[in-house]
């Protein structure tokens, strides 16, 4: 497959309001677009950071997997995301290799995405997204 | 500060000889540089994506920072390194803000880099690494 660079960082939070203050007022980035993913029960702010975006991840509902991430683990790291040319050839190229796969099929996500998660127990415990 | 991209994204591992090839064969990347950090009790694995690094991080001691993050969190992503234009007017600016720093002063990281670790109480959980 063909990675042409990390298209963005997913963090899990647990509130926006606290969150982005801190990466605007600390570290100076710029929020740009707000988002809820209704899916996926959360609400998403994104940051442009050189080539990647950081998604802040806030959970709407204690059944999102976000709020059992953050219930488990605290706030953090949730997953990356590789921008990659062919999605669909991307996924079917690690399910020949062994990877075992969260999404067989593309799927509909944040910015107008395609994506794909695969499951961290085949990716050295990093949940990772395919987007294109 | 002016943070201009991600310089790298530090994913703690059990062992390089069964990450570096998931890095390699599955997801097409080249592993140019491995690097034992002996300050930091570890052994480093570095891959090209776009303008990020990924840096796979092997304790080679059980009083690892990295070796006690496994132990506690699993392996998975362990920090993220902002490259910054001034490594020491962005710490006291943090400082100044009150966000708690875990080096108060610049030391010396992998790949002959100055770096400087935020404590993730201040930055949502994210164990953030400045460098230049």
């Amino acid at each position: 497959m063909n990675i042409s660079h990390i298209e963005h960082i997913g963090i899990a939070v647990k509130d926006l309001r606290t969150a982005i203050p801190y990466y605007e007022e600390i570290l100076g980035l710029k929020c740009y677009n707000i988002e809820e993913v209704t899916e996926q029960k959360v609400k998403t702010a994104f940051f442009k950071v050189g080539q990647t975006k950081i998604e802040l991840l806030e959970p709407t509902s204690e059944e999102s997997t976000v709020a059992k991430f953050i219930e488990k683990k605290g706030e953090g790291v949730h997953h990356i995301a590789f921008s990659v040319d062919n999605i669909v050839d991307a996924l079917a190229e690690c399910e020949n290799k062994g990877v075992q796969l969260i999404d067989k099929v593309p799927r509909k996500g944040a910015e107008g995405l395609t994506i794909a998660f695969l499951h961290p127990k085949s990716t050295t415990g990093v949940l990772t997204e395919f987007c294109n």
